[in-house]
């Protein structure tokens, strides 16, 4: 398996063909799977928004109020508002903001990003992630796999790794329960999520600053001959971690 | 970057030299990092044990009957006993143990495998994987960077990926605080945890069934020019989940 970056792209603005900029300077092949920064996909599709385009309603403004309290540092309850508009359900209110975007994708304030954008305060992740995934897909001529990658931190662990958060050509983990281990007994609950390895894997070359890039190919990577699982995420009702936080209250 | 498999690996058998058996099937390089699958480090490490070496305390007990009267499927008092004596802190006890080892690493059943194991009950987590990443890269001729890796479950995503659980010869996270973004700005809080994300790719070379290999040569990666941090797990006083878990119990 080998990973490369797609090299020389220029700053992604809205409206960009991302699939034509990313064909035209890498040789994609069929049997490929392309890993492309949500960042890039956000800024071709224009999800740039302002701080004033999120008037602060009452929960914004307490929840902005209890975090800046928290942590003594000022929190814009605008900010707040943003992200609250894009979530589905608040798992963590303070002293940051963990949500579930309408994908399914759980993040620190809903994957809203403030450092990497280019004359807007705030770059939302992509609506739908895996259709994005699936456009840029049918813009290359060898349709590889697509997969929408986004760096997030997680529980119990130190630092943060690139997950997907949308794919299309492919699914999203392989399903090895049936198969045989080495001592010919049968594998049990051995669903791998190869799309957030591949994620991860890609994040190595890409990334974070001035000379990152947001795209990379990774070659000679097969699927193999396994039963594919539909589910990135989890099922809410099947997450206890999930049930835990709506008890919880930061003290 | 690339990864290939080291091709042939024997069953491996406690007392076995890992390192020798690498080196002997592979080219390593000094700037290589390479990844071992935990299973095998135990298994040369003689970590294998029978359930009657765990007889059930009145925890383990209690653990057992609320699991199988939740679940309808019997489990072993002696498995749960195993799982407590491996743990430092229990997460979750019901419907399934998710607890800390000794290392810090969290996991399912304390990491405890009950699927890969040749004439033992149980094959339990390395003690310490650092320590083993170290021995195995000491004796490694170019001595480059060793990963212990694990794969497991995670919160709101569907299935398992590969994670470092120990490491010898590199940081486990880049630091990118301070760097500058494509527009000049600084970037925050971005720590990378290029370890897990190492495992993760490995992972995808690797397999999980009877073609399976344990060990994966990752090549031509660059750590960079970059601070690394030392950490590979949380501060149990920062990870709200693992508070929100303290305080929850399965209904």
């Amino acid at each position: 398996m080998e990973l490369f970056p797609v090299p020389d792209l220029p700053e992604i603005e809205p409206g960009d063909d991302l699939a034509e900029l990313i064909e035209s300077r890498s040789d994609l092949r069929p049997d490929d799977v392309l890993v492309v920064a949500s960042t890039v996909v956000s800024k071709s599709e224009g999800r740039l928004a302002d701080l004033d385009d999120y008037p602060a309603g009452p929960r914004a403004r307490e929840i902005a109020g209890r975090v800046s309290e928290l942590t003594g540092e000022e929190k814009d309850p605008r900010f707040a508002q943003a992200v609250l508009e894009e979530s589905t359900e608040v798992l963590i209110e303070a002293p940051f903001l963990l949500s579930e975007t309408p994908s399914g994708h759980v993040g620190v304030n809903a994957g809203i990003d403030r450092s990497n954008v280019s004359g807007a305060d705030l770059l939302l992740l992509p609506r739908r992630p895996s259709e994005s995934a699936a456009r840029i897909r049918d813009g290359l001529a060898g349709r590889p796999p697509v997969i929408v990658s986004d760096t997030c931190g997680r529980p119990f662990r130190h630092g943060q790794r690139a997950v997907a958060i949308g794919l299309a050509g492919m699914p999203p983990s392989r399903d090895w329960r049936g198969e045989l281990d080495r001592d010919g007994r049968e594998l049990t609950a051995t669903v791998q999520c190869v799309a957030d390895e591949l994620a991860g894997a890609a994040n190595l070359v890409a990334g974070e600053g001035a000379d990152g890039t947001p795209a990379v190919v990774v070659r000679d990577w097969d699927f193999g001959d396994l039963d594919g699982s539909d589910y990135l995420f989890r099922d809410a009702r099947g997450d206890y971690v999930r049930q835990a936080l709506r008890g919880w209250q930061y003290e």
